[in-house]
């Protein structure tokens, strides 16, 4: 059964687009906004519509930006010689928040996934493949996913790179400060495999 | 650490005033929206700014609604010999759902709450007395929620009627399908004092 008012029924519906909304989550949301939050509500329905209208790619590393360069192509103390591929912007945000990296970044806007009519174009893989011939970046850290798409998409990025350059992945394995009996197999197994010597 | 964009930061933070939404939730969002909601999202845009402007309380019931007198205060099918007196529009909603009460309704917007400075005057009180005076209703159900201060808004609205009329509050006690070693104490006490006879 629907409220009384059609808006707020459009609104409730709206609302439900937000990952992880579901229809009772988008009322309580409605009822919260109109009965206490509208100024708030406002702000947020004018930063929406401007984000959608202002926020595109970077044309050079496709992360989300307001500018046509981003601040991180832009940034000239940032080491260019290291290039790290990603999937999505949250996780040059993950990266940026662990302070391990001070290079440059590439984000694909997804993976490799035929069945979602996910290609090498629609991630850029063409345009990122003539940034590294055109450049001169030593290492290439390729980040993506631990997931079966995840490994055919840095397979094929590797596949794709025609000069010598060298191409390294992140370390799968246990968390700091996981207990090895709550690890998945899959997990152990890749820690296992990706095992290094221990230097004196 | 923050994004690049600030305009990204700002939506993020604009998406916390929704409840139940922190910054992390904040951030799945507005990717998700920038990455592939964008039409849906300006429709949502459009639709929290149509709202917040156009909805407000119906003169007569305080429910929210786009008109001066909601849909079911000018509906004359309804039962206008019964009232009843609940805390928020989606308890409306929830009573309405349950399709056992045809009568009209007034909502308080709330209940007493002296600390939050919830008095009679913010919860309209004078005015729905007012309402009940010069009006034929022989039945307020009172339906506010079982806390102490939906108790203590019940009272003071049962105190303040001057004139003769039935008041009811509905029964609080074990829901349906509920076994009774999982409910609480005062729920089970609540139902016990709430007992009533087995009529042959």
């Amino acid at each position: 059964m629907k409220n009384d008012s059609d808006l707020l029924n459009e609104l409730i519906n709206a609302l439900t687009i937000l990952p992880g909304v579901g229809i009772k989550s988008a009322q309580r949301m409605a009822f919260n906004i109109l009965e206490k939050n509208r100024d708030k509500a406002k702000n947020l329905s004018d930063l929406l519509r401007l984000a959608t209208e202002q926020i595109r790619n970077c044309n050079q590393c496709r992360n989300l930006t307001e500018q046509s360069i981003c601040n991180i192509c832009s940034d000239e103390k940032r080491d260019s010689n290291m290039l790290c591929i990603v999937e999505n912007p949250s996780d040059v945000l993950a990266i940026e928040n662990s302070g391990t990296f001070k290079g440059k970044y590439f984000v694909l806007m997804g993976r490799l996934s035929p069945i979602d009519g996910l290609g090498p174009d629609e991630l850029g893989i063409p345009k990122l493949i003539e940034q590294i011939t055109n450049s001169n970046i030593k290492e290439i850290i390729v980040a993506t996913s631990p997931t079966v798409e995840g490994d055919a998409t840095s397979f094929y990025i590797r596949d794709q790179i025609k000069r010598e350059v060298k191409v390294t992945r992140i370390a799968y394995g246990v968390p700091m400060g996981g207990e090895l009996e709550y690890v998945d197999n899959t997990t152990l197994g890749r820690a296992i495999q990706g095992r290094r010597e221990i230097k004196e």
